[in-house]
This record gives C-alpha cells, structure tokens and sequence, in this order.
C-alpha cells in the first residue's frame, strides 16, 4: 500500500475504470441485500474475482465500505466541486453545482432506479470512527462550499429571505434523493431532470426576477 | 399475534407510548452503530429490558427492522396524511404536508442531528421480500398523494412548469433529508425550520404569485 499514490485505490492495479466498476458493483449489492447479509464472497463473484484476490487488495467489509465512499467522494470532487470552484459568478456556479451532481447520480443510476455508490457514500454508520471522521469532513468540506455560494447571492441580493444552512440543506436534500427514485429506464432522460430539478431548486433559493429585494 | 388488533405493536402491552421508546431507541440504536454490528443484546439493555423479554415479542432484527419502519409509517398516516387527505384546497393541502412532515421529522431528531426511526425507514435492503414490499406500497400511497395535490395545483394553474413527478421527489427529498441534518440543539427551532422549508419548497413548486401562466 505505501508504494501507491492513491491511498483509496487498490494498490498494483493500472486499471483504474477496472476499480470504479469493482465499486460500484460492490455498492450495487450491498443496495440490493443490505450491508449485513452481502458478503465478500458475494462481492467477488460479482465482480468476477476470487475470494483470495479481492482479499489480496482489500482487508474486510468495512475497508470496502470506506473505499466505495472514497470513490463516490473523488467524483464528486472532480465533476462537481472543482468545476464550481473554477466559477466565479455566484449564480453561475450554484446552476453549475446543481447540473453537475443531478448529472453524476443520473448517469450512474442502474435500471432499478437508484445511484448504489450515492446511497452508500451514507452508511457511515458502518465505518470505523476515524474513516467515519475523513468522510464527514469531505462531506462537510462540499457543504460549505454551496453555503459560501449561497452567502455571496444573498450578498447580491439575488437570494430569497432564507435561510443559508436551511437552503443548503434542502437543495443537498433534493439532489441527493434522486439517487433513490430517478430510474433511466423510466420517463425523464437524465436532461429532462436535471433540467426540471434545477427549475424547482432555482425557483425555491432565488428572488423571483424582477421583485425588489423588499418582497 | 391473532389476537391483537395491530400486527405491528408488541402483543399483549397496553402502553402504545412505551413501544413507540423501544422503536425509537433500536433506530437509534442501528444509525449509531450501524445495522450490522448491533445486536439484539445492545437494543434489550438500551430499552431496559431481557434479551429473553426481547424475544418474547420480536422474533428477530429482521422483523424489528419492519415493525421500526410501519412505527415511522404509522406516525406519517396518522400526522401528515390523514390531516392532508381532510383538506379539500390543493394548495392549503400541500402547505399541510410539508409543515406536518417537517415537524414529525424536526420534533423527533436526537442531539446527534438526526431522525433514527425517519432514516431507519429508508433501509430496506433489510427486510425480507414480503416485508419489503409492503413498506414500498406505504411509501407508494404518500407519493401519489403528493402527485395528486400536485396535479390538482396544475390544473388550477398555480404550478411551475415542472414536471409532477420531479417535483414530488424533490419535495419529498428536501423534507426527508431533514432527518439526516437538522439538530434540536442548534441554532434553528423546528418552528423556524419548517418556515424556511415551507418557504423554499413552495417557492420552488409555485408560479410566483401575480404572474401570467405563460411565463
């Protein structure tokens, strides 16, 4: 493990699409079964792997556990967070924020109708304390970022009489929930739902155009 | 079990406010510990009963994990849907929903920041199939009544633009998340917010009040 660069990654491996796919299956069955009744050996097979060389790479469960959300996390660090960053208009980068991570749990979303690595990225309940910690300091470091957002429109006076922490929690609320309904097989193309989620988000956070900031 | 009125509740005892301590404190239990790693050894001495007493009336985690999540869809019947179903104007209906589910929520979040039995609900992965699929079906009937308060705001033109079902499960996410981040100990009262929820969730989903449906 020393000699890798990535901590997260399995070490020896130049596969790195190999590894995202090996997550995300794992994350797919522990969806499907529960985390208690899936076991490493259901992981193996799943992703086509001994028993012997899974463990080879990964200790346990719960070091499989704190590496899928590592993963979730880097993606959303390189599709969501640094993209945002690069932004400087207040307003530009909360609709940035919103299309990127409605598009990183849509494309992921598997026929049953949810984002397995987004839903597992919350079982933090199953982490050792000082994993639990890093994953909730990633967590609170993105947090920020979309309360920082929200400061600056207020600032502007383009946010409604809300709440900052209030207000970045709900639209988080909303984004992340379509990791448990939106289904690609169904109706809306993941276009048609972002677009539709960015509506409602924007029209709940801003000042409806046009109304002066007394209203 | 036959001759209990309620499947759900623990035959035989007549203190309803004592079975709704033990669900709450074995939801708190699982959030904290993890569903995997706690032990029905855990859940009797935090409910200060025998495990044997335990036993007596749950046959197993499993089944507590059911009878936990018709404990949460229950309290959501009987506080948010039945009062919602008893109003006739769409729009004084959704209002209903949210402030009556936001309050479930915030009134029975733990100093930790969160709402055991509201998340315990999500964990279906758990459940035997059987089970499974009657929870889902609970969950069902919420959503459809929302998607029909929806429509009926459509039709009166008072909705957005928005699609009814991305509009449900935003809503729905923006309130369920609250069980994952709202503390009882922190800066914001469950009055307060249930007002900014309300607020950005209705700003959200309605047309702003005096404009045209065309734009």
């Amino acid at each position: 493990m020393r000699q890798t660069k990535n901590p997260f990654s399995l070490s020896g491996s130049t596969e790195p699409d190999r590894i995202g796919e090996i997550y995300r299956a794992a994350a797919q069955i522990i969806c499907e079964k529960g985390y208690d009744a899936t076991s490493m050996n259901d992981i193996a097979e799943a992703v086509g792997i001994t028993k012997a060389g899974l463990y080879h790479h990964i200790s346990g469960k719960k070091d499989l556990l704190f590496r899928i959300m590592n993963f979730g996390m880097d993606s959303l660090e390189e599709q969501v967070i640094q993209p945002a960053r690069a932004i400087e208009d207040a307003q530009q980068r909360l609709q940035t924020i919103i299309t990127n991570h409605v598009h990183l749990i849509t494309s992921r979303s598997t026929p049953q109708g949810n984002n397995p690595v987004t839903i597992v990225v919350d079982e933090v309940a199953g982490l050792a304390p000082a994993h639990r910690r890093k994953i909730d300091q990633r967590k609170r470091a993105y947090v920020d970022l979309i309360r920082e957002t929200l400061d600056r429109l207020k600032a502007e006076g383009k946010l409604r009489e809300v709440d900052v922490t209030a207000a970045a929690f709900s639209l988080l609320g909303m984004i992340l929930w379509l990791s448990r309904w939106y289904s690609p097989g169904g109706r809306l193309t993941p276009e048609q739902v972002s677009e539709e989620v960015t509506k409602i988000a924007l029209g709940g956070l801003l000042r409806p155009q046009g109304r002066p900031p007394g209203r």
